[in-house]
């Protein structure tokens, strides 16, 4: 297994996505939300760029739920921000979310062509190495980053994943991502470019949250070919 | 002052290089060759992205040297390749190169908006990073990568010349860079991408040559006015 690491969002375009799975990250918090609102019972989700093609599609299908964020706050006219928090706990009979954010939609789009797209987050991290050591396929992690630059807690949660999925080979970005893992501490993350503007907004107990490690069983699918993603029935 | 440090090339897009000093590294080869000819007496240079409009410039002004690859090869009909030891010893009177390379070439034309543009190598770290202190000036470091990727030894030099300036702000990509450089050793960087394309080229001594740390005094500067770059005079 070859495990590779993008360090810039905008890096993919240079990396052949066919044969590999791309891993789609975005700590802070797009993969985190979606994948507590799955946990917490919503059924499916179909990512979008932009919020008015959000708007658009609820014109058509008044039962989808919007969610998302621009500057980190929720979209007005949307059902949900992009908190976890709004979902944790929560005992939902189904439902299908539309989503746009900054970062995180884009990079899932960014990640069409793979063999198979993976969302990913700090508290799935164990969850989704455990998946991808049963796939035995090549993994190529994709970090959302932050407006198309470097993200410290996207990268490092990459390279505890590639630590995670015992490789037999590493790329250059894969080794860098795993040294951060193994020298930048956990609670430095929350004094990233992208904390540090979460931090500012009071958004304190998204940080917390969105910092737990493995603690989720949960493994996220995206099928590039419908735009629906969901949880992994079957693992 | 501020530094930064951009960790795959494509994402200078995203950064505002107006009131920075802008810092170009392709330690493969690059900026190790041009910093090596104008210190063997190469008056200046002149940086293009394409093989066609060096090969023009030099029909219409045939006193003018073409250096470059493609591929890490000599380009046919140019006058020199990318090989630092094709300069190092000799004793130029004077010069004018005009040169493109894969990556370096197109980082320098990437950094234009920049209040200043400095070249730099491992072999300049130390030279490059006093002249960036004299100056007093935010410093953002932009390695050339390979083919739009991260690349190992142009980010570890960065890492380098950024512990170097002891500056009071480092932004998340330099902290990475900064890692990197603490900790992977020197000598792994000939076993990086672009270090292993070489060596299976048979070029070892370039590498060797390539990866010494701050033997030169030299200082290299690119004038986005008027397009040549030489080396700093008054220091």
């Amino acid at each position: 297994m070859r495990v590779e690491v993008i360090l810039s969002p905008e890096e993919v375009v240079h990396h052949q996505l066919a044969g590999w799975v791309c891993v789609v990250i975005d700590v802070f918090r797009f993969t985190t939300t979606i994948l507590t609102a799955l946990e917490a019972g919503m059924e499916r989700f179909f990512p979008v760029d932009g919020v008015e093609e959000a708007l658009s599609l609820k014109r058509s299908h008044p039962e989808l739920l919007l969610a998302g964020e621009r500057n980190a706050l929720q979209v007005p006219g949307f059902d949900f921000g992009n908190s976890p928090l709004e979902h944790y706990g929560k005992n939902y009979a189904g439902g299908e979310l539309v989503f746009s954010t900054t970062n995180g939609t884009k990079a899932v789009q960014a990640a069409r062509g793979a063999d198979a797209v993976v969302l990913a987050c700090l508290r799935s991290a164990q969850a989704v190495a455990d998946y991808l050591k049963g796939q035995g396929r090549d993994v190529l992690f994709l970090p959302a980053g932050l407006e198309g630059k470097f993200s410290l807690e996207d990268t490092w949660c990459a390279g505890l994943m590639a630590k995670l999925l015992q490789a037999g080979e590493y790329g250059d970005g894969a080794q860098a991502a795993m040294l951060l893992h193994e020298h930048v501490p956990l609670e430095e993350l929350a004094h990233s470019a992208h904390g540090r503007r979460l931090q500012a907004l009071g958004l304190w107990d998204d940080l917390h949250f969105c910092l737990e490690c493995s603690v989720s069983q949960g493994v996220v699918l995206w099928d590039q070919e419908t735009g629906w993603g969901a949880l992994a029935r079957e693992r």
